[in-house]
């Protein structure tokens, strides 16, 4: 297929790192530098350019989120393959809708189901693969508790979760970006509840809530439930929501919450600013509106540049943090935890008329894992074996989908957010290709106005291996079956 | 104290079971048979008065129900301490008040923060003492899966729960009285989430729901958080929700759904009759109401004749059967269930959107525990010293407490609820316990009109100790004090 890139900005204003990063590019892209070769080290590079070593490693980092280089422990940045032949990416529509019910989509509640089926491709779920999980290191965990405290599940517990834990979550948080104290933490069985703690905290039904759009379908779906309405705000591919617009929805709806997520955003893959985010803050304090981040992909960023959550910009309590282990651990323990900064109290109470407490041993597993270090090691391993594996997927995608199809650049996480050509229809795909199989998730379900009626979302947390090879393959050849077919019906928006 | 027992009923109408039981009560009382004494074995029985062997063993589980009697394993019935001197039974109190929406009341707040507190002497929080739980063979099993499903938790697995334990609970299903397929049951996070599910599937916001009076205070709490309404309906101590004013309030109020606890009430203790349930299964079929049956104590029943729960009743599906672990094997497990009949996929959809899957080591814990048998043999067992247990409690409360104190008399699980004196605030004895150690629960927050202002729930579920005795005298002496004090202010109601 052709190249799609975006022509190469020349603005006098770029950053300088974002000049540096494109006469890279260029020489990548024309061979000069070819694929296994190493950049020079950052050394070099502000020796040579006279830059400051900031700009030489944000040069790197900025190759390497386009998947042009690749960072190697201690030895430094390498070229990958050539990526001038890789599709472009999508971009962000620019309008704002009014809000609008939320339906419990017949849809979503389809695709969700395909979460249990261990017989098809899993392109669809968003889960690393088991073989990249430290099952061995969680059991002996587990192991270990069923022996020193044999009574862990004999009792309710407290309330907000045990404290092994907790007190492990906010040394968490603190390497994260922000100061809490254990009791200002609530555990939770896994992120989902998380969320659906939050918003029930801060949102009665009838009212509004921004959502980034596309965002997690399991929002929606659960704010219909709960007879909220969403008011979706166009969220740039790689910077995250538009502010502007977020304002002003503000202004016009009452909007009692926003939801982000700042970090590995689902399906979009980007990671805000931490200006970028400092400014959501700001701007939601300003109005008194509630924060709910979703940081449940928080720890799977490739590069090691740490970027704080917007948590860590909200000084008056207005952030809740929602987080998990599922995407980083195991979806199967059900860990997830909230800091819902001044709406502490109502979390805990609504926690305990959801489900009480969270289950004992997968607390203390965690926490086990935490303490030892154990958990900070993994993910800084499995980061960059994400980040190796996406690649691996891009070019796939890149080969086998039709000329047109645009796709996004994560810096982190396993999702990729395939734009297909205007004609095909994502949820068409997903059905034939369970029909054959294999698992995908439709973009139409990421917004509650059909307008991504011709994406699809790939989880990527599967190894690279011949078979994905040959699903991604078979992905390709049906869009271009659909393509070459009929003009898309549009069914909603 | 002096003993406050009814009258005895003479009623010619009377059942000849509850005729046989009178003159044996009468024996007892009178000194004829003593403390340690056997009765004449069911054999016996039969020939010396010419009933049948139904109308025997009614007679001595009648006696067995109100403490007279003890079954002792294939040895028959023997007579336990006189309980002339035993204080009576609260009887229930008959009017219907219309629906009002349900607050999140602060103190069920304060009250559930107990749960947590491991200091306390254990009298609130409803849960069997760890001594009681079955902690090494559950570890046994948890080591066991640990090494053979390594991989327990690398995946979401099924939306409704893992096939493994979705089988057994089928199987166990059965045995209750009931024929469900294993795709029929969604697990769920503990009964409380099973609640939280089966009410959302059938009410929105505004709606009413009718409710036990005096009911679990979880689900008044839960309701007011969901916006809907409760109509409680007056239940006698013995027999369970007033069914004529239950048909009444649905005439009057559109009842979306009635929430039930017939096995072993949260607080009352009773089991309701198999004929009552058939009843109330077909009421509610008449008018189209759905019915949350809330079995969570289900296994707790003292006797051993098998009580059917009303969803073996059910023929259309009406039934939402709500069960879980937290009550008989380990309350940190956070295992629970729901077979919803015909709201099976509204639920499953909820479930999703909720915590998406319960978490995969305990629930695949509870599955060998079911399939091996153990747990069929423990809560035989547990039953039985149960039993034996709440004999104690209510002999030391009726020796402590003020003497026109009333008690319930539990037909299985392991509360207690005491109506004291009419000028005694239950929920001044809560802070005064709670000041001294002791956590009690207040009565006023089991319904949503204030009505039991003067009541508290005990929670019998630790081994009788000399610690438990001396706090039970604590209790008797708080509210003695109190009664001799002040008139009490009615707060609500």
């Amino acid at each position: 297929m052709r190249p799609a890139l975006r022509p190469e900005s020349t603005a006098a204003r770029e950053p300088l790192y974002a000049r540096l990063a494109s006469e890279l590019r260029r020489q990548i892209d024309a061979g000069v530098l070819r694929a296994g070769d190493r950049l020079p080290s950052i050394r070099a590079l502000r020796r040579s350019r006279g830059v400051s070593a900031a700009t030489a490693v944000e040069t790197y980092l900025t190759l390497e989120r386009d998947g042009y280089v690749r960072a190697r422990d201690r030895s430094g940045f390498y070229v990958t393959q050539p990526l001038s032949r890789l599709v472009g990416e999508p971009r962000v529509e620019g309008t704002l809708v009014p809000p609008v019910p939320v339906g419990i989509a017949q849809l979503a509640a389809d695709v969700l189901r395909q979460l249990c089926d261990a017989t098809l491709v899993p392109l669809g779920a968003s889960a690393l693969g088991a073989a990249l999980l430290p099952s061995g290191r969680l059991n002996r965990a587990i192991r270990r508790i069923a022996a020193r405290q044999p009574d862990h599940s004999a009792f309710y517990g407290p309330l907000r979760g045990h404290f092994a834990l907790r007190r492990q979550l906010a040394r968490h948080g603190f390497t994260l970006g922000f100061t809490s104290a254990p009791d200002d933490i609530i555990v939770t069985s896994g992120g989902m509840e998380a969320l659906n703690l939050a918003i029930r905290a801060v949102a009665r039904p009838g009212e509004v809530i921004a959502v980034e759009s596309p965002t997690y379908f399991g929002v929606l779906v659960l704010m219909g439930s709960l007879g909220l309405r969403a008011v979706e705000i166009p969220t740039d591919p790689r910077k995250g929501m538009n502010l502007d617009l977020l304002e002003r929805a503000i202004r016009r709806h009452r909007v009692k919450a926003v939801i982000s997520m700042t970090t590995c955003h689902n399906p979009l893959g980007f990671v805000m600013d931490d200006a970028a985010k400092a400014d959501l803050v700001e701007l939601a304090a300003r109005h008194d509106t509630a924060i709910i981040e979703d940081g449940v992909y928080g720890d799977l960023v490739y590069d090691d540049v740490r970027r704080r959550p917007a948590k860590a910009f909200d000084r008056r309590g207005l952030v809740l943090y929602c987080a998990s282990f599922s995407k980083s651990l195991a979806p199967g323990l059900r860990v997830g935890w909230v800091e819902a900064g001044r709406f502490g109290a109502r979390v805990e109470a609504l926690k305990s008329i959801t489900s009480i407490v969270a289950p004992a041993l997968p607390q203390l597993a965690v926490a086990e894992l935490l303490e030892s270090g154990f958990y900070g090691r993994y993910v800084r391993r499995i980061r960059l074996r994400l980040a190796d594996q996406m690649r691996q997927y891009i070019h796939a995608v890149t080969e086998a989908f039709p000329a047109d199809t645009l796709m996004t650049r994560p810096a982190g996480g396993n999702l990729l957010w395939l734009q297909l050509p205007s004609n095909v229809d994502g949820t068409a795909l997903y059905r034939r290709a369970l029909d054959l199989g294999i698992s995908v998730f439709p973009g139409e379900i990421f917004s509650n106005d059909g307008k991504y009626q011709n994406f699809v979302r790939l989880s990527c947390g599967t190894p690279w291996s011949p078979a994905m090879e040959r699903a991604i393959g078979t992905l390709g050849r049906l869009s271009r079956e659909l393509a070459d077919k009929r003009p898309l019906q549009r069914r909603r928006g």
